[in-house]
């Protein structure tokens, strides 16, 4: 089979090959016939040049137009959706239904059409005018935008037409989507189904561009790149931290979603209260998607006791009496693995699980690890080791001032969340716990484990480092995840003609919020 | 004279010293009595020690707290005003009136002021609700802040007072100031006012730390530090960028603001319709503070041609006639100097000017050069070298392509301005030049010189790297440069009596303007 073409500057054509790859179907093994190019430099440099003259062309494209593909998009997605559907079942191993079919497919079309509203309501740029010096000032596209996607939300979170994606298109920029070596097939369908709703939507073709692989040096080269504007890159915290090295020195803004353990504490009334209870919700959200999750909770933290030891009993029991799922790919099986062993090599203990399974397929034990504090206090960097996957590791603490070190220790993280009994017989521990775990992550959860991340706009997808690059920044939400892709204009004594729509005296839909001396508005400039 | 002290955790004490320093009056050469320590990384390591205890603090502080603080520094800073106006005259030359009693001073207080009204309003945190699955987040307070201020404000951006002070004390974190070197009085007068305002507002001690000065590599080591939670800087690009170096490989936020030539393109309808009056702008602008703001217009950019000659006759004069000022320092006018050197070497000409001058104090004479568009394209990084300070560069280009190719090489800065005449004989090439210069700045003027920096929340002071480190943030104005210093906070499922109180479904103040279901609202959460 030849190779597949890349979407260039408005063509689907030939890579500049330096090599191919082809993937297998983790679920059985077997290669998939597909083979797709690693681009040489040629490529990247091509993109470039296509998405700068295309970034100029939508720096003035009506935002009608930019909601029309944004929403033509999501409905080709949902005209494709079996197709999709099964290719992205046989990439990545994750269930069909109700994962792909019910559950992300619809949350990709979701956030192409809450975006398409955030566009043509325009509130999310900020505008603000100070009309008596005639200074106004708005959020604008910061040009062409990289995007780089994890193995796992194929759909949701792909390359050319996840979160990063839409944020990047709605703001006003291109987007090179580098599509995840895992899931190329995926990115070709939606990049396709994208291109035609380009073309539909009347925006320039190259707003679009698809490349499958570069070699790490060119991705460096990438995300520093005069011609680029920002990146968002989700994945390893290894690869990423070489490209935020990259861009930084270069000053390119690039917003980053690396690992994180998510830890759950587990309060000493709430264990008393419903601890068979929790011992369920706890494993139920370890394993969903098998683990993979950015939010998985992979540290859960109790204290050392009778009641600890029968959480642990009933999370072991769960995790063996659980079917052991496919994972997304046979590196995804090894990682973990090796993150398994380095956690041991640190002074974690297993419960159960911590070898590959003889089955079809990628598969990996449900696993459960344990460590006390003083362990995890005499190398909390290497047990805070992302277990990508189904493990988990119980860290039991012997009082509260251990408890306190520990958390004093934890790297950002995503979400942390706090377990506690309905009658106050927790909360002086609660007042302990709360400052130390809400300065160490970007969601706060009470009561509830962090594995639903909801497409609202109150969404924080987003935490201090390593877990992210900066803990002013969400992934997920609108409007406040578009705010990544833009810069600051400002209009200062500009004749009224000149202005963008925003900040004229007249509010272009009515509708759209701006801040007018000071106070949110949907009306025009009073003259 | 004995070393002066550092306001260190919460006390006036002795630093761990590893040398001193005493500054000249640069308008006599006279060395001022003062002497002042370098600290040891000892005294870096206590107060971000201080300042974590007091960051915990603050989190829960009442908003109402923090802005009587700001009021009280407010009135204290008027209070001191003629002490602190004879000691910034001596330590930086500028002219007691109009620039510091009249303008600088009033200016630092008023920013104080609208700090303290927009944290009762509490808007700038951008509450957002959704009730419907009790998911909430606002922006909320990063850390401790350093802030590294710069020579040429000694109020309005002293590290101890001035406006990423003021945006980093708003947002509820405590500073630690690092004195611009050249004016370590007029810093250590307002952290006493500022110290004693932290008394009557009731807020802890170390919300505000003062050193002198540290090696360079505790410089880098500070920006760096776990302990602290972002950075505000603004001076020189070659020291910002190695704090910036070390800031970004610990992924800790740090907002610069560096060198700017701030490019004004005079087009010719323009010049031909008002050139005289032009040459009268421009000259007053560059001369401002003797050329040191940040916003001076240092490179000026017409078409070749007789206008274009009649423009550099006219200013010439002008700079010819005007008195030379004194410069902040004689390291300023040494840079200057030096700049003026490598802008020559690159193939620049002097027109006038380009020597220091013999009278008392630090001065160079009013300085203009002139470089033709191919020479520019040539070197067109030197030839962007900023020249702090009365000097300019005048660019004649040859026509329309040949200005584009110019404006393409521009590097980020803070402004750019574009003159055009009033009856739409510039229509055509304005509509060239605008999309070039809009994309390399952070704020755009029609028919107006850049030096004027309205504190407005419409103001960006800010701009593409290089001229800052991040496209999408401003160093001036409230509330937007109050939200370089937040951390995204969510809040999911979390109890009601344990939210902050901007997040609860009653609105706080009445005022507070917050994100409920989408729509910014006065009001409570309907229940």
């Amino acid at each position: 089979m030849p190779l597949h073409p890349i979407l260039l500057a408005g063509q689907w054509r030939p890579a500049q090959a330096t090599g191919s790859f082809r993937i297998d179907n983790p679920a059985t093994g077997e290669t998939l016939p597909d083979e797709f190019p690693i681009s040489a430099w040629a490529d990247c440099d091509a993109a470039l040049d296509a998405a700068t003259a295309a970034a100029a062309i939508l720096r003035t494209t009506p935002p009608e137009k930019i909601a029309l593909f944004l929403t033509r998009f999501a409905e080709r997605i949902e005209a494709r959706k079996t197709e999709l559907v099964d290719l992205a079942h046989a990439e990545s191993g994750l269930p069909k239904a109700p994962r792909l079919a019910e559950v992300e497919l619809p949350r990709t079309t979701g956030q192409l059409r809450q975006a398409a509203a955030a566009v043509l309501e325009g509130s999310w740029a900020l505008p603000t005018i100070d009309a008596k010096i005639n200074l106004r000032s708005v959020l604008a596209p910061i040009g062409p935008v990289l995007v780089f996607g994890p193995n796992n939300f194929p759909f949701a979170f792909n390359s050319a037409a996840g979160g990063d994606f839409v944020a990047a298109i709605a703001t006003g920029n291109p987007v090179i989507a580098k599509s995840n070596t895992s899931h190329p097939g995926v990115s070709r369908l939606l990049a396709e189904e994208a291109f035609a709703a380009l073309a539909e939507a009347g925006l320039p073709p190259a707003t679009v561009q698809l490349i499958y692989r570069t070699s790490h040096a060119d991705g460096e080269r990438l995300v520093s790149d005069p011609r680029t504007g920002a990146t968002g890159y989700t994945g390893s915290r290894s690869a990423g931290l070489k490209l935020k090295a990259a861009a930084d020195a270069a000053g390119k803004p690039i917003y980053l979603e690396l690992s994180s353990v998510n830890p759950v504490v587990l309060l000493p009334g709430a264990l008393a209260e419903r601890g068979a209870k929790l011992a369920e919700e706890f494993a139920g959200s370890a394993l969903m998607a098998s683990g993979q999750f950015c939010t998985s909770p992979s540290i859960v933290i109790l204290l050392a006791g009778e009641a600890a030891e029968q959480f642990a009993t009933a999370v072991q029991a769960r995790l063996e009496a659980a079917p052991v799922a496919v994972l997304l790919s046979s590196s995804v099986a090894r990682a973990l693995g090796a993150s398994v062993q380095t956690l041991q090599a640190a002074g974690a203990t297993l419960v159960t699980g911590g070898r590959a399974v003889d089955a079809p397929g990628c598969r990996f034990a449900n696993t459960l690890l344990r460590v006390d504090g003083d362990t995890f206090l005499a190398a909390p960097e290497k047990l805070q080791t992302e277990a990508f996957g189904n493990a988990s590791l119980l860290l039991t603490v012997r009082d509260a001032a251990q408890l306190t070190a520990v958390l004093a220790h934890l790297e950002g993280n995503l979400t942390g969340s706090i377990y506690s009994d309905t009658t106050g017989a927790d909360d002086a521990l609660h007042a302990l716990v709360e400052p130390l775990l809400r300065a160490k992550v970007g969601r706060l959860l009470n009561d509830k484990m962090p594995t639903g991340v909801a497409v609202s706009p109150a969404m924080n997808h987003g935490g201090p480092y390593p877990c992210t690059g900066h803990p002013g920044f969400t992934a997920v939400g609108i409007p406040a995840s578009l705010r990544r892709f833009a810069a600051l204009h400002c209009y200062d004594n500009v004749r009224a003609a000149r202005l963008p729509l925003s900040l004229r005296d007249k509010n272009p839909s009515g509708k759209m919020w701006r801040l007018i001396g000071g106070q949110w508005s949907q009306g025009d400039v009073a003259v």
